[in-house]
């Protein structure tokens, strides 16, 4: 008896614990919906804001029913209001003017075609009238349907075939019992208009959220995200000493280097989306008549491809296949400098996209070639890790003939590498915006700054170190795409110019004619290395 | 007056020529829209035929208007059952259930909530009536709303929360003007059912379009896309020689480097969505009971970031940043040789995916292997473009001291690569599927078969080429994880073994107990190893 007493204690227990679980449950499942609620809201302050928008379209829209001069107007079709009001409002107001224009116009053609085709088999008999209606069903739904699989309809006016071929089905179905066919056309349509003017005020009027702002942020912080990407990339790299230090740093950083790439590869879709809502948009077209969406997703296209660098560099941290400690902690400093510029660049890029003004491409390439040629005088500082000048003449003949003599070579190598520069930067200066000549003078002119970077770089025993270097290389060579895209940007979008590059376009404007300093001394190193 | 006729014959033949262009346009537009029509249904023949399946279904749905018993018990609330059709019907099995059950959720949450608002006002006056409903409209119409930004709920049940929006608000709404709610309820249910049942009907038992086979044959796609990427590319790395072939496969292997590759990126959404509706099916369900589709997801992110790889081997031909000829032709044989293993071994896959079978990572690894070593020793026998092995003596010091002699070394290292190789491949072999231990184990290992790969590579001027190549062995280890990833899809989605593979299995179950051959050579290497 004690023992069933005891069970029965045990059993008492075991309930408790049960009822006091699941009363913590109950107590914290609220406590849990409020903070994700929470931070849904703190991730975008302009959610609660929609969704406030939402229930007031809504409530407005129910007032067709609720109140009795209203209803006595629209009657039962104030229904096609709620929907469209449901179905047609979205987050951003080029959404919203997509589906509502999508939706009006799907419904005008449908709308035409049913009337058209109840005219024809006006005056058949009952029979002849229900199967024509039923083959013209068939025959439209596998008609638009399949119109919905040609990508430029998929892509542009999915939506307005799916309304068109709902409109067309149930005003076609309905003018079988319903004799005054354009009497309901029309009601449908006035309540339909209803629905969208709503949507259209409250998405245009009451603190709209533009699609395009979001693309121009989005791209923004994407540009921002690639720097903290790299910046932390490098920094772990060069950070293998402070055991300790990373044990704690390393998974915040891991996190920052994941999450800055992964952001840029993953954001195809929303870009898409977003130039595609944006277009619709009737903004910003104070300056041309349509503003170039379509660059902002090149522009991400390239960045993605950028990106891939990016996840390249990463890789040589992920697979531990290293540099000896000693190799790296020498070009410690070269190598960050070199990145830091490279993040310096895309910072630029970020705030000249961010503030809508040119950015001022000549500085950036300047302080990213000097980065680069310190990197290059630190390779050269350090014969050990190198072949000397010796050996280096004795394999020069199974290498092209870029130099003549190791000595010479890397002051010659380092002017034309300079005025290489520029001269690209000059031709960047003076061409027109759209002169096809000066850009492909410019393609053929970057791939020579790269290659000059690249083969100075003389190791002969740090070779793991020599792909990370490369790809840092690779990368500012990427970088110039990157910046010849938000360049063609802001060329596109009439970005303004800050005053500074407007005296530099006049002041270069006048010096065209007359060749400049540098031009001369690429020349006369041209005439010396050629008489070597 | 003359001089009038000419102009009146030149108006004429103006006149002439735009009629004649216009009459071309207006033939050559149709022949234009058939030739898109054709190559829409070509490129995927399973599109005309769910283009047929809707109009179908919505003639099948007309009948409740059209035949009079069908139209006296449904009555107006067909309606319900044809935008139901419209709006559901997709083109796979998985959507169309993802969809009808979201909306047939949706729909009878919002009617349970609707019936509930109305019981709750039904003895109240006219006035409080309509206020309340207001009210109600508009905290259900923001919560909802609210609702669909938390990221679970966008992801999943999106569709379903518009419905429940719009099913409730026309319910109360409407319930103002009707008074017998439930019947009003009762009919657009049934008649919602209806739709629903068509929809499910046609996609589930007429020719059946699987969102899990499109997923399954898209990661198969993508493999192989891959494949022939990278053979492209290290093709045209090797390729320089016959400028002119060149000139006219340019374009082409430019095309299919970027094809291969852009796919894989790229396929993020769509693989999401795949696995979404896939989620849904009720296929696959004979061997597991729910069928790993995000295995699939995940490997495509796996191979997103292997893609990466491809995109910076890409990077190597586009910046033209090229290592001489004469470098890249003496490596050509090995560095084609370990891309067409890394090739077959992704065809590999992609054929074990597609077969659903079990693949034999040992045999893949072997190859493997081998071509890398032979990489090594291409390099070793080029001793023109390396340090004597005086020079790396004296660079030793600031090296890890992986290997102490220049001779032995290779040996040492080479058998101990073997072993690790077999080693890693016991362990595949025995380790019991999901024992964490011999995950961590694999996992130490894997970057020591890189390692040796990489710093074997001992050049000194071929540096450009060391990107190259570090970018291919690089690949390789990338190509572990592929590997792996597949593995682990094979194991969670029960595909079924080969013969050869059982036979595998059963003796290394027999050997277990006794020292493996490798393994004996693997320790007395160790041994000799540390005498030294």
């Amino acid at each position: 008896m004690a023992m069933a007493s005891c069970i029965s204690k045990g059993k008492d227990y075991n309930y408790k614990i049960l009822m006091e679980e699941l009363v913590g449950k109950m107590i914290s499942l609220p406590v849990k919906l409020w903070l994700t609620a929470i931070e849904v809201g703190r991730e975008d302050p302009r959610r609660p804001i929609h969704a406030l928008k939402v229930g007031v379209s809504l409530t407005l829209v129910s007032f067709l029913y609720l109140l009795e001069p209203l209803f006595v107007t629209v009657g039962q079709d104030a229904m096609w209001a709620v929907i469209t009001v449901v179905v047609v409002l979205e987050f951003t107001a080029g959404a919203t003017l997509c589906k509502g224009l999508n939706r009006g116009f799907g419904t005008l053609c449908a709308a035409s075609l049913a009337f058209f085709i109840e005219i024809m088999s006006q005056n058949s008999g009952r029979v002849f009238h229900a199967s024509f209606i039923g083959i013209s069903v068939f025959l439209v739904g596998f008609l638009a349907t399949y119109v919905r699989f040609v990508p430029y309809i998929k892509k542009n006016y999915d939506y307005g075939v799916v309304i068109f071929l709902l409109t067309f089905n149930l005003i076609t179905v309905s003018s079988f019992r319903v004799h005054n066919v354009l009497h309901l056309t029309r009601d449908r349509l006035s309540t339909i208009a209803i629905g969208c003017g709503i949507c259209l005020f409250m998405s245009l009027f009451i603190l709209p959220n533009w699609s395009g702002e979001d693309l121009h942020n989005s791209t923004v912080q994407k540009l921002e995200l690639l720097a903290r990407s790299i910046e932390a990339c490098v920094n772990k790299y060069f950070q293998d000493e402070d055991k300790e230090v990373i044990a704690r740093e390393d998974k915040s950083s891991k996190d920052q280097i994941y999450m800055g790439y992964r952001a840029v590869l993953d954001s195809k879709s929303s870009d898409e989306a977003l130039a595609l809502f944006a277009s619709w948009e009737p903004r910003h077209s104070r300056h041309c008549y349509s503003f170039p969406w379509q660059q902002y997703v090149k522009l991400g296209a390239v960045l993605r491809r950028f990106g891939c660098t990016a996840v390249a560099l990463h890789g040589c941290l992920e697979s531990e296949i290293k540099t000896p400690l000693s190799v790296r902690s020498l070009f410690r400093d070269p190598c960050s400098r070199v990145a830091s510029e490279v993040c310096k660049v895309l910072d630029e890029l970020a705030r000249s996209i961010r503030s809508r003004r040119h950015c001022s491409p000549n500085m950036l390439s300047d302080h990213l070639h000097e980065a680069l040629q310190d990197l290059n005088s630190a390779i050269k500082s350090q014969p050990r890790l190198f072949l000397g000048s010796k050996n280096a003449r004795r394999t020069a003949n199974a290498l092209v003939d870029w130099r003549s003599d190791k000595n010479t070579s890397s002051t010659v190598a380092l002017s034309s590498a300079k005025s290489d520069i520029s001269s690209l930067l000059e031709g960047r200066g003076k061409r027109a915006p759209d002169t096809p000549k000066g850009l492909s003078e410019r393609k053929s002119l970057r791939p020579t700054l790269s290659k000059i970077a690249i083969t100075s770089l003389e190791f002969s025993e740090a070779l793991p170190f020599a792909a990370f270097a490369s790809l840092l290389v690779e990368m500012v060579a990427r970088l110039e795409l990157v910046i010849e895209e938000v360049e063609e940007l802001s060329r596109a979008a009439n970005f303004k110019f800050s005053q500074e590059d407007e005296a530099v376009i006049e002041m270069e404007y006048c010096e065209e004619k007359k060749p400049s300093a540098t031009a001369k001394f690429f020349q006369s190193n041209v005439v010396s290395q050629t008489a070597e």
